[in-house]
C-alpha cells in the first residue's frame, strides 16, 4: 500500500464531523481502501465480481448432496443472470464475468492421487489472473463446482493441520451419511501428503481449477493494488494457500463475511481476519463478497463525503 | 403482516436457484418485509431516513464530551449534506428528512422533575408520526441531541431494571469522570419513578424530545406498513417503549445494527433483536440503520431478482 495516502486518509479521517472513532470498522475499513488506492478520497467506482467454476473428481464419492452437473447448470444461471450472485453484483454496481474452467474435464479424484498436473494448475491460476480487470478497484472473486467444500476441506486439513471433523461441513447440504464419507475423504486426501507441505502444491494435489483460480485473481488484484473483499470457506481456502504461501499476502484482502459453513470461522482465524458480516449465508459463488461491497460502499461514502468540524463549523468538543 | 404475501414470499424462497436455506438472514429478512409491505416479490424503492433533533436540560451536569451548541450545529451539517448519515442515505438510494424540534428549549433535567409536560411529549411524538412518508417503503429513524444517550439510559434502567453502569456508556466520549457523573445522573433519574411505571410516562419522565419523535415515527410506521431498520442505543431506547407499552408492537422493525455503546446489547436482548450488522459504530444520527438499508437491499434483490429452478433448468438436488 502507499503510505502517504494511507497517512492523509488517517489526517482526513480524524478532521470528519464525528466523535473520533465512532464509525468504528468503517473507518478503518475506508483507511485501508485508501492506503491500497493510493489516494486519500477515494471512491468505489469499479467493483468487479469474478466467479471461475470446475468440476471435481472427488464427487463420485458421494460427498454432495447436488449432482456434478449442477455445476455447468449454474453456469448457466449465472451467464443468464438468476443467480443471487448476479442480483447482488447488481444491487452494488459491481460488473461480473463467469468463467468455466474445463467443467467437462474433472479433477482427478484427490484421494486416488494428486487433482491436477502441473500443468492443469499453473492454467487455472493464469485464468484467474487474466480474469481480473487492471481497471477495476475492488475485486470478489466466486466459485460453483459440486464437491468443491470437500476439496476446500482437504487444503485446510492440510495446511492446518487438526481433525478431518473440524473442517469438514455439509456444505450445499449433504446428509449425515455423506457428511461421514466427506470427512473420511478430507482425511485420506490430506494424509496422502507428509507434514509440512509447499501451500502451492497443496493446492494442486487437493484443489480444484476454481480455487486456483480464486487464488491466481486474489495474486494478480494485489499486483494491481485492487482491495479483494473474500467470501466463503472455498474463496478463504484460495486465500490461505497465499497466506501459507507469502506472509502478509493477503494484506489487500478483507473478509466479506463469515458463513456457517463449518470450518469457516476457524478459517477467518487462520488468516487472521475479522468479517464484516456475519448473516448465516453459505452459499458460496461470491455472494458474502459481494453483500459486503455494500458495506465497503458505505465507508468510503462516509470518508470521501463527509465535512470536516472547520467546513461545517462544528465543535469537535 | 399480510399472511397471504408472507406465505407466498416463503413459496416463492423455496424455489429460488440455491440450497434450502443457503441465504440465511437474507431470506428471513426478504420473507418478513414481503409480507409487511403485503406483496410476495417486493423491491426497496422509496427508502426513508428521517432524523430528529433535540437539547436536554441535563447536559447542564456534564455528562456529554460535546457542549450543546453541537445539536444545532450537527442539524445544519444535516441540513447541508455533510454527516455520515447524509452519504449512507444517499449511497443507498434513501430521501432524508430533518426535524429539529424546539432546540432552544432543552427539556428540563429529568432528575428534577419530568423531562417534558404532556403536551411537549404529544407534540414530539406528532412531529415523529407526521414526519413518516406514507409513501415510503422503509424507515430509519435517527437522532442528535447532546446528552441523549444520557437520556436513553434513564430510560432503559426505569423499564427494564438492573444497575444504572449497566445501561451508561460513554456517549460521544465522556471521560471517567463525566461517565460517573452520567451513571449517578442517570440512577437518580429512574429512581424518581415507582416500581413498574408506564412506559409512555417513562418516555415523559426521562426522555427527550428527539427519543419521543423516534417513538411516534416507529408508531407510524407501523400503522403504514412500513418497515423499520432499528439503529443504534438511542433509537433502541425509543423502541423500548414501544415494546413494553404493547408486545408486539416492533414486529415491523428490525435491529439494523448492534453498535459498542454500553447497554446496546443489552437493549438488544430486551427487544428479541437480532442485530444484522456489528461493526463497532457508536454515532447514532442513523447511521447504523441506514448502513443497515444495504443488507436490506441485497436481501430483497437475492429474492426478487433470483430465477427458480425450473426457470433456470437446475436441478434441485
Amino acid at each position: 500500500p502507499d503510505a502517504a495516502a494511507f497517512a492523509a486518509a488517517q489526517a482526513r479521517n480524524a478532521q470528519l464531523t464525528k466523535p473520533a472513532g465512532a464509525l468504528g470498522r468503517l473507518e478503518e475499513l475506508a483507511i485501508w481502501y485508501a492506503g491500497w488506492r493510493g489516494t486519500p478520497r477515494p471512491w468505489l467506482e469499479r467493483p468487479q465480481v469474478a466467479i471461475f467454476a470446475g468440476n471435481h473428481g472427488v464427487v463420485a464419492r458421494g460427498v454432495s448432496a447436488f449432482p456434478a452437473e449442477v455445476t455447468a447448470q449454474m453456469v448457466s444461471n449465472f451467464e443468464a443472470g438468476g443467480a443471487a450472485v448476479n442480483q447482488l453484483a447488481e444491487a452494488f454496481g459491481a460488473t461480473m464475468t463467469v468463467h468455466s474452467i474445463a467443467l467437462d474435464r474433472p479433477t482427478r479424484d484427490f484421494v486416488e492421487g494428486p487433482a491436477m498436473t502441473e500443468a492443469e494448475l499453473i492454467e487455472a491460476m493464469a485464468i484467474g489472473w487474466m480474469a481480473v480487470d487492471p481497471a477495476s478497484d475492488l475485486l470478489v472473486a466466486g466459485e460453483m463446482g459440486i464437491g468443491n467444500t470437500c476439496s476446500a476441506s482437504a487444503i485446510a486439513l492440510a495446511l492446518e493441520g487438526g481433525q478431518a471433523q473440524d473442517w469438514t461441513g455439509r456444505g450445499t447440504g449433504v446428509d449425515a451419511a455423506g457428511l461421514a464419507r466427506k470427512s473420511e475423504t478430507v482425511a485420506q486426501g490430506a494424509a496422502r501428503l507428509g507434514p509440512d507441505p509447499d501451500p502451492i502444491e497443496v493446492l494442486r494435489q487437493l484443489g480444484g481449477r476454481e480455487i486456483a483460480a480464486m487464488a491466481g485473481a486474489i495474486l494478480a488484484a494485489r499486483h494491481h493494488r485492487i482491495p479483494v473483499l473474500l467470501d466463503g470457506f472455498i474463496c478463504c481456502a484460495a486465500a490461505l494457500v497465499l497466506h501459507r504461501a507469502a506472509p502478509g499476502a493477503l494484506d489487500h484482502a478483507v473478509a466479506g463475511h463469515q458463513g456457517i459453513e463449518s470450518g469457516h470461522a476457524r478459517l477467518l482465524q487462520a488468516l487472521g481476519k475479522a468479517p464484516l458480516l456475519a448473516l448465516d449465508l453459505r452459499l458460496g459463488e461470491g455472494s458474502g463478497g459481494a453483500l459486503a461491497i455494500g458495506v465497503l460502499k458505505g465507508a468510503l461514502a462516509c470518508h470521501s463525503g463527509m465535512a470536516s468540524f472547520a467546513e461545517a463549523g462544528v465543535s469537535d468538543g
